[in-house]
């Protein structure tokens, strides 16, 4: 075992404290890992306020994991003390059945180990996140991270949101000659507008905000349309090959099922926590649409995507934090004040608290 | 000009009677189809009563025709005198769009005309369907039948119930190896049943109504499953690939989502007066799952439909009706009393009324 120093949530209503804890022993596959960077995701706030059912308490969240190979076990192959790696939301899969055998370990028909608040499969303990000076993952699901030094803290966000996105957009084929959408210009969306246009589709930006306007072009959109205006809604009726809906806050589809075009697909990223008001049938029918759901990625297509985009130079916008920020940048994020998002400096982890 | 007999409602309100209309002299690549049989679809009852919008009066409805053509325009080429064909549910489109390109007429960028309640692109009058003695038809929307003399009353329903089931079950790719849900085992159900059977699915049929067990097994299903009983569709979680839901009034449709495998598609060819329950956006999520719509089909696969049908010997199973029987036989529909499918004898139809 290690010696662990962390954050964490000790109950829904506890803020996060500094947490001392134990790693496991490398088992023969296992890295060690030292975090320099942690982004931090809506899911980690759920998750430590109790917001999904099943949170298990001490809480230590973090999925956006950037850090450096300290220990390996006698049987990791590939991966070397010193290199620089990123873990995701996945830290384990049985990895036998047809969904693993396909590369889609999130969909693992005997349930993946979340990075946090996951069952160890060996142990069955609690797993731990990212919000801590290190951790240790079977080397099947750490990744190669090919970005430069300078670029790793803005890489982290790649590893939840950069994959939520890209999944979809790769799964649906989109690519040059599609005309796609990305709703909401947040954490995901914003990765979304970055990763489609990288990928040499059309892509137009979807928001509440019209001050979001410029920031949207700057990112890679060709056009920004402000949900709100009919107009420029309806300007753009039965023309979209694909809609990315970043957007997890309940809110009345059919606008965007409207924009697709014959056979297109609106994908759905965010789990509201109250329903959207039903879609209309007519609407799917007239046109053979689609609404689909698409959860994170696997291991493969993870690592597809850190490599394309170090070799597009793609990070994400990110603010930094202190770790004891953090009751800070939950407050910002529920508030939807981050472009776009927030990153922990590990170096500033209190090994003393 | 030709002179009709038909049975048209003059109102929303009023009920059927006989009704006399000219039905427009041939163009140069028009039939003239003298009608045999026509099927009876919930569409004609929702049109008739103005259930939904846009009802123009008087209305003759009947988009499951077979008839025999009776007179040729001079440009028809491939159409005989004296040979049976069929009119679905599109008499025109404007054939030069992309959808009318790939052969999907239904989905014409330009709008479709429709067998009644259309307007003609020549004239815009208000189309007449097939609760009439004959109708005239441009060619390249006249379908060739294959099946036998004795076949033909069964025969019309596949103009709609068939195709409105053949087109999602092949462009969703069903075929052996595939196990196929349909939802409702009603006019289109028992057609999914039928033709989800002899392209070599594996299907299970999905009823309220445990008195149609036997019957859907008869029909091609290899099990039945009564939908309310949650013990039968558990042991079915997860393993489908498509399911063809066929039920309009408003129901949850969650309980189908989870039964479908990863990248399983629920696709909905019924649309409800009432909005279903919203469905789950979780229940997408984790399964990359979809729920789509589909509407009828083009006249390039409903030729497929009629001639797979033929070469299986599959019909519709029906009940036939007289003319004058239309009322009582919208009541029965309306109170799900008919297996599985109405069709007017249109040689009831009283010339002199």
């Amino acid at each position: 075992m290690s010696h662990a120093q962390g954050y964490a949530a000790q109950s829904a209503e506890t803020p996060f404290a500094p947490f001392r804890f134990d790693r496991r022993e490398l088992r023969a596959n296992d890295l060690r890992i030292d975090i320099l960077f942690c982004g931090v995701c809506h899911s980690d706030l759920h998750t430590a306020r109790g917001e999904w059912p099943g949170t298990v308490y001490p809480c230590v969240p973090g999925h956006e994991i950037l850090g450096r190979v300290s220990a390996v076990g006698p049987e990791v192959t590939g991966f070397e003390q010193g290199e620089i790696v990123g873990v995701g939301c996945l830290v384990d899969s049985c990895l036998q059945c047809p969904s693993c055998g396909e590369g889609l370990e999130q969909f693992c028909e005997n349930g993946f180990t979340g990075t946090y608040n996951g069952a160890d499969r060996v142990t069955g303990e609690n797993t731990l996140g990212g919000y801590s000076d290190h951790i240790v993952v079977r080397q099947e699901f750490v990744l190669k991270i090919r970005h430069s030094e300078e670029q790793l803290a803005a890489v982290a966000p790649l590893l939840c949101a950069g994959i939520t996105t890209w999944s979809p957009l790769r799964h649906w084929q989109v690519g040059p000659g599609s005309k796609v959408g990305i709703v909401g210009i947040g954490g995901l969306g914003h990765m979304g507008v970055k990763l489609a246009s990288a990928l040499g589709a059309n892509v137009v930006a979807f928001t509440t905000s019209p001050s979001k306007r410029e920031e949207a072009l700057r990112l890679g959109a060709s056009e920004v349309i402000v949900s709100r205006d009919a107009d420029e809604m309806g300007a753009h009726m039965g023309s979209f090959d694909f809609i990315l809906n970043t957007v997890a806050a309940p809110h009345d589809l059919d606008p965007y099922v409207s924009l697709l075009k014959r056979d297109g697909t609106m994908v759905l990223v965010g789990v509201p926590a109250e329903a959207h008001p039903s879609p209309s049938v007519g609407n799917l029918v007239f046109g053979r649409r689609s609404i689909a759901g698409s959860l994170i990625g696997g291991i493969a297509e993870t690592q597809e995507m850190l490599d394309f985009c170090a070799e597009h130079g793609i990070t994400s916008e990110i603010e930094m934090i202190a770790m004891h920020e953090i009751e800070e940048a939950y407050r910002r994020m529920t508030a939807s004040d981050v472009k776009y998002r927030f990153v922990i400096d590990m170096a500033t982890l209190d090994k003393a608290a």
